[in-house]
């Protein structure tokens, strides 16, 4: 008996929806009820190694150290051997026979549990990593193996700003693919700030979340049916346009709906607390105060607030936002990575070096917030967006 | 000159719709765009001091000891005149000529700050109040009164359970009615209790917030043709079979809802906070536990939460309540009318008095709330139902 083995390594980011994905058609085969949009976060990643080794008695998922056994893993691995076997039947198989098992250990650079769609990331990087190892012919393999996974992960696989769609169907999810819009080249001045709360609430999972929705909210399929779509068009012509005042309204109103209704489910699914509420009004009336939406936020199935805004933007909202709120201000800098943000750090280290010229600047500003709110936050972090997956060796 | 003078004193109950209103199809006659269901609380009322003195130079309104200046006071009292002066053209009228002007004092026994509906208490006692002294033909009359001053104050000119009719106009407010659905004899062991809480939020009022969802809320023209219309005719059925079930999940929707289309205005309109999310939750965790929906939520254009159940529930409920939340837990006492809840304050008498028995009954309940949640409350106060306005002097 021959030992086959091979083995790769991964990384691939996780996305946050603009245009938010809430509820499936097909619950076996993950076909969404609505188009979504997203873009990945660069520096959320999952970095996932891949062996193949024909010694392996089962499948075996270690994620952060910890052996994970959900279905979802099952259901992929499957597939992929499937798609496998199938081929052997035209041209002769290389790697595998059918008794090959995978293991694959998985290391996200941020803590699972904070709702950062975490699945996103492991499953992108999964199907990513097995797609590579066994050459797949097209990227739509790995996008499907990556959505049966876990719905959103298909969104992680390409880069840029990505369109995933629906489809007509609710039985073949042949039209249910992922699109870029444009690469990240397009607006490389886009920076998203990932606030992570500390304060702890009761969750309910996306999955079964979803599910209560469809069943119970009365207001979802007006926005299944005409919201989402006209926000989809809307949305891709201000990407395109680089239109912020446009993409800033369109993905605040979008994140609200979500979350009216997760509210309007029965019983409520609430997944903001307080420092998200405070976080989202702080944002309206900062765009108020300065007459344009120069940020933008949006919520995913969690407390954790996403914060856009053009690199310019950076120190006139991080200048606010040091005044608005309390909370442990060293973190901040610990989670910027100073390699990509460049040109951020120069420009907020002069406007520190300079207390005399920002307080000149700031004199007559008489922004809203006159007390300090305190706020729980676990961290800052500051990103550039839309790298997709690569591999790593 | 002679001198005429006449004093008349009304204390009228704020309501607590169930089925709410929110948003307008005329401004100037205030026309909802729904109907809506309320209920009167007992225990929360203006009480007011209308005076008729041909002395007086001017129209002149204190609440509470301050004077106000609301042009809707003015909108109210020159309808009031109109309508004494259409009369005077048949029968002759006694009281008034064209220049005579009203004085009105009017004294909440609830904070006026708390978002506690306290502008319609006040407008029911002023319109109830004035068609008093005039000997005002119909009800009618004083309902539209009320309503042109606050619109949903005219739902607290009638007693027991209210449907407040939108009707078919936007132009013409003749269809535009309240009418009894039943009287609260009919469901006399209902209660309610109101939490207020002393927690801080920016507020916007809710003629503005109404307007905001008309025009920005994408999800609020099918809760207007769609589910209000179906709930009311649900509503009504619960009412009238006095089924407590069928009541509390409607209420809660539909509190739910409108929360849902106020978080879906642009920006996102937000009246609830953390105190009201956690009462939230304890309830439905509370029906979960016991397989029952036992108590119902409602929360209005505020954070303040109205929990309705039948007498016979609230030990069960005093209890986990207890447990579950720290406040100060003096409060709760001096805000039972004994009065008007003898049959409860026995039942808790009982059941303090009976630790060990207590003890005992809940050795094996395993509430899912096992670490008690710090709210912070004004006050508890429990009240009966379905009072209308009384004529005191």
């Amino acid at each position: 008996m021959t030992t086959t083995y091979s083995t790769i390594t991964v990384q691939a980011p996780m996305n946050i929806a603009l245009i938010k994905y809430w509820g499936k058609k097909n619950k076996d085969l993950i076909i969404p009820l609505n188009d979504s949009i997203s873009i990945t976060i660069n520096s959320l990643c999952a970095i996932t190694k891949i062996t193949v080794d024909s010694n392996l008695k089962n499948d075996l998922v270690i994620i952060n150290g910890k052996i994970e056994n959900n279905c979802r893993f099952e259901r992929v691995f499957n597939e992929v051997r499937n798609i496998i076997d199938r081929r052997k039947r035209n041209v002769n198989g290389e790697l595998l026979n059918e008794n090959k098992y995978f293991k694959i250990e998985s290391k996200t650079n941020f803590p699972i549990s904070a709702g950062l769609a975490s699945s996103a990331a492991g499953f992108a990087a999964i199907s990513f990593g097995l797609g590579s190892l066994f050459k797949f012919k097209e990227l739509k393999e790995i996008v499907r193996i990556a959505r049966i996974g876990s719905g959103s992960a298909c969104r992680s696989i390409l880069d840029g700003f990505v369109h995933w769609k629906a489809g007509n169907s609710d039985e073949d999810d042949s039209e249910c693919i992922c699109e870029q819009i444009t690469p990240i080249s397009h607006w490389k001045e886009l920076r998203v700030l990932v606030i992570t709360t500390n304060e702890q609430r009761k969750k309910i999972g996306s999955t079964e979340a979803m599910q209560r929705t469809v069943l119970t909210s009365k207001l979802l399929k007006e926005r299944i049916e005409e919201c989402v779509p006209k926000r989809i068009e809307n949305l891709k012509e201000a990407i395109l346009n680089k239109n912020f005042s446009q993409f800033a309204e369109i993905t605040m109103a979008e994140s609200n709906q979500l979350h009216a209704v997760c509210l309007d489910s029965y019983p409520p699914i609430i997944y903001l607390n307080s420092t998200s509420f405070l976080l989202m009004e702080f944002v309206h009336d900062f765009n108020t105060f300065y007459s344009s939406p120069l940020i933008a936020y949006t919520f995913d199935a969690g407390p954790n607030c996403f914060l856009f805004f053009e690199e310019k933007t950076f120190p006139l909202f991080y200048n606010s936002f040091k005044n608005c709120f309390n909370y442990n201000k060293d973190l901040i800098k610990i989670n910027f990575d100073e390699n990509e943000n460049k040109e951020i750090i120069k420009l907020i280290s002069n406007e520190e070096n300079n207390g005399e010229i920002l307080k000149e600047k700031n004199k007559n500003i008489q922004f809203p917030w006159l007390e300090a709110k305190q706020i729980n936050v676990q961290q800052l972090l500051l990103s550039k967006l839309g790298d997709g997956p690569k591999i790593l060796e």
